[in-house]
């Protein structure tokens, strides 16, 4: 089996709060992340676990009552709300994924954070994993 | 933030049928695994798609209706199953999680895929997430 060219970058957990997370992550072995970063438009707080193989866990506290980590908690629980995978070329993927007829949260790419181009894809075509795919962009690049 | 020496071994989602995932996941870039593996203790069928940074991506299909992955499907519907973590030493972070009062599906390590120690992690005790840990086991330990 050759491996593709893909890499996981994160998973992102929905959290009630950072706080009463730590202690079960830092007795794996975590560090905490004393600086988490608050993410203005998705309106939540992110804790990053920083994973020894290039990839993070990152734990995400809604900011507000209509975050949709806050929504996805409400409905769900807390628990694992997304992957996100590296990839080489994401518009080439993306238009495979709508030749497809997958249904894509975003039909572009937006800009992430780290200078990456980001975009969702819809759970429900996807067998219920909400996937974000990630392409690291050069800074001559132009969205 | 320093890195723990903890890697993410593989994401498993639970699946309807493996044959109808696929395309999904070969329209992003990964391989199919032509020889998925049939784990008879717990009647799941495993398509594993290779990620680049030492990483998989376990899709996980039941053979029998009361596999778990049957179970999970049949209360939450598809989606992540779980997440497994590599560790250095699981005896040591098994005792501190019991220290802290955390609920474990296996109290000691038992024998896993591969050669490796495996312990789950109850998902009322870590925020909604099962958690399996691995570690990699010389030939020469005994169980």
């Amino acid at each position: 089996m050759s491996k593709a060219q893909i890499e996981i970058d994160h998973i992102g957990i929905a959290v009630e709060s950072l706080d009463t997370s730590y202690p079960f992550w830092k007795a794996i072995g975590f560090n905490e992340d004393k600086n988490p970063e608050v993410v203005s438009d998705q309106k939540v707080k992110v804790g990053m676990l920083a994973l020894a193989n290039n990839a993070n866990i990152e734990l995400l506290e809604a900011t507000q009552a209509d975050s949709p980590i806050a929504k996805f908690i409400s409905k769900r629980g807390p628990g694992i709300h997304h992957i996100c995978l590296r990839v080489k070329d994401i518009h080439k993927i993306l238009n495979q994924l709508k030749a497809l007829g997958i249904k894509l949260i975003n039909e572009s790419p937006v800009k992430g954070a780290h200078n990456c181009l980001v975009a969702f894809i819809h759970p429900s075509s996807t067998g219920g994993v909400l996937v974000e795919l990630s392409q690291k962009q050069n800074s001559k690049d132009v969205l």
